[in-house]
């Protein structure tokens, strides 16, 4: 059995509905959508991310014999659900906004519309894998914006939260800008460009800097950047200089200390022994916020490694993000629960462009209410069977474009003072009083 | 390959400096320490976690054809190198705290010592495992000492960060004093106590309220928790008791709203009913500081589902969990980076209690500097081989037994005036000053 992909890494209750809904026969076509609430402190937009591990987790879903027997043993459901859920696939029909679309909160990520059983019993996984993604690749969205062109890479696997979001990690923050990661990992799986230096214990096990750097460089030849702040950075910086006489160091990394102070006289060092060419790469505790500050003060830095407070989105480590039955059996539903009221029916996002090209709002409205601009929403999976999707490579240039196409107030770190418009439509507002009147 | 246990879930450089290693004979006995540099903010202690998972990842160590292919294709290594890998086990020993210990900054969770290589290569997925269970369940103990003798279950597995964050939150919360989780894979796996109620979806999907609880109640007989605020929760209230004439109701779910205000209605409602025993279980964004402001107001709810807060260490979601080199071929090491300075050697924590049986101190020192109380760390795997180590319920029950012995103020869910003693000992400062003017 594989903790990734095994449908009894879900809710409890998720498996107490489905064997009501199978007593009851309640197997009419469910609607589902999955979208985020609202946006967290300092966001002014978010991205699209996870649909791919999605696609994958729902394509797979079925119980084996391992499932099967944990069902049947556990003594919390009847003898013939086991049974039941052998037969389980997913036959339905999946809309999604393609990964790196940019997106608001009340506009649905996903579609579900499947009979109610398979439509409920994805909510758990299909959340955990979108909510999270989507959580790091708006988050490294704002590295990228703080960074310009410098050079970005995740080095956040150690203290991510377990294999599997170091691994997503590496994906979303590639997905949201950045060039590259340490996880090794993730360039088998994903194509990610990867990227390392050296360790500290890897200085502190050699008797001096020089033989450490020395020793790295002869078995790296052209590819040394080396690690220069074990004992002092602006002694370390002479010594790889000097060891540099052997061989082309490609650049130094700097890991504690005053990073805008000490890149300044690491340049001068590297400059003086006409290292020119030879980067400085600048890593510890770095979040978009300290690369923006760097980056103001004109730090010498030609590249950033981010770790801890991306991978685990630091300063929010969630997203309000939920999956709700929007229609069963042909009629639309809605809760009404205080702070968590939801918009009924199956819905399609309208994106509107101004002259210049940029994004103007954004109009939430019922499938069937043609708007004008563009349909944000696609169909990705269809009677259970997976439509083609783009690389990663398109669903990062498709980010990157429409980060810049949003209005200049919405590209900064701080939550802007007019937030981007998503209209709700009157179509979907009438839908919402007629479903209140039918369920006072 | 298994994404949770392959050595490519690694950062490239371990790879880089393990061919470094191998080339140059630097395959001596290294010994590496896993600890916490400094306690997060608005915590006293943090409860060690996540061993048992590290202690399968080193002893199922090795690289096979998928990881060895990688290795050769990607080009950034020389051939001799995959069949090294190839070779590589874990045959090192490691020393551990116990699962459930409460501990301090700078005492070692994790000590390995072991030839270079195979020490160097343990750092990322160790620290990933160790620093992630070790978060949550210092998290899930705030909520404990928050709730009293309150039920509590973890509902995060939707807004855990990926599958392994899910399945490994539903463990740690429950070694940090949870009662159970929503995560069905936490219990076939690890035989946590699993507990479910019914979703909005559930109730929507019926024509009433009542006729979906009716509906739950005929498929659930003994245990059914009912989900009273999909529409108006008082209200909500007044159905499940009509509906509860034809079965036995086990209790009420709210999931929005005022918690305190709405919880007493509801409890008015059921004991009008007759329905005493009918227990209210409260969910909807809560962590430690709601509950304990629940239970200070004296609301009448019996259990907390708590979600998102928890499994994302929401307030801190992460620790300052580093692996270091301590020692390498006989000789102490230390790094002495600006604010990142390590103790060197291997070390050893010793306890000591108050006359009450309290904890008085604990005393960082070097191995062999035997010192008063008890010796918190333990052999865990000898030359490669698994010792025994005691079961999950064993170490929730040593967590609650060492909470209630930490001083009151340290059991508080703000910052204590005094933090907890932790004495670095005489013989471990004058190692250090050695250290320092060996490598001046």
């Amino acid at each position: 059995m594989n903790p990734l992909s095994t449908p009894l890494l879900t809710d409890l209750y998720q498996l107490t509905m489905l064997q009501a809904y199978f007593e009851h026969r309640m197997t009419d076509t469910a609607v589902f959508e999955l979208f985020v609430r609202k946006l967290p402190p300092d966001r002014n937009f978010l991205v699209a991310a996870g649909l791919e591990q999605a696609l994958d987790f729902v394509e797979q879903l079925r119980f084996g014999d391992e499932e099967l027997g944990w069902i049947e043993r556990c003594g919390l459901f009847r003898p013939q659900f086991a049974a039941q859920l052998a037969q389980l696939r997913f036959t339905g029909d999946l809309h999604a906004l393609p990964e790196g679309t940019v997106f608001f909160p009340n506009e649905p990520l996903l579609r579900v519309t499947a009979p109610f059983p398979e439509a409920q019993l994805l909510e758990t996984r299909v959340l955990n894998l979108i909510h999270f993604e989507t959580l790091i690749a708006s988050k490294a969205a704002r590295s990228r914006l703080a960074a310009g062109a410098k050079g970005l890479i995740d080095f956040g696997l150690r203290r991510a939260h377990g294999a599997e979001a170091g691994l997503l990690a590496a994906r979303a923050s590639y997905l949201g800008g950045f060039d590259g990661t340490s996880t090794v990992l993730a360039a088998h799986l994903f194509g990610i460009p990867v990227f390392g230096t050296m360790a500290h214990s890897f200085v502190q096990a050699h008797d001096s800097e020089r033989a450490a750097f020395e020793h790295f460089a002869s078995v790296f030849p052209d590819n040394a950047v080396l690690l220069i702040d074990t004992y002092d950075t602006v002694e370390g910086a002479r010594k790889a200089v000097a060891a540099a006489k052997s061989f082309r160091m490609k650049g130094v990394r700097l890991d504690s200390g005053d990073l805008e102070d000490l890149s300044r006289k690491v340049r001068q060092v590297l400059d003086a022994a006409g290292l020119k060419d030879a980067i400085i790469f600048a890593s510890g505790n770095l979040d978009e916020d300290r690369v923006a500050g760097l980056i103001a003060a004109g730090a010498p830095i030609d590249s950033y490694g981010i770790g801890t407070s991306l991978v685990t989105s630091a300063d929010h480590p969630h997203l309000d993000a939920v999956y709700k039955l929007q229609e069963y059996a042909g009629r639309p539903r809605r809760k009404r629960s205080t702070g968590k009221a939801t918009w009924p029916g199956r819905k399609q996002v309208y994106r509107q462009f101004a002259p210049d090209g940029t994004f103007a709002r954004d109009v939430v409205t019922a499938e069937t209410d043609r708007q004008p601009g563009e349909p944000l929403l696609h169909p990705v999976m269809a009677q259970g069977r997976r439509l083609a999707t783009p690389p990663l490579r398109v669903a990062r240039e498709r980010a990157m474009q429409q980060m810049a196409l949003l209005p200049a107030p919405l590209r900064a770190l701080r939550t802007a003072a007019s937030p981007y418009p998503v209209e709700i439509s009157a179509a979907l507002k009438a839908l919402a009083d007629e479903v209140d009147r039918a369920t006072a």
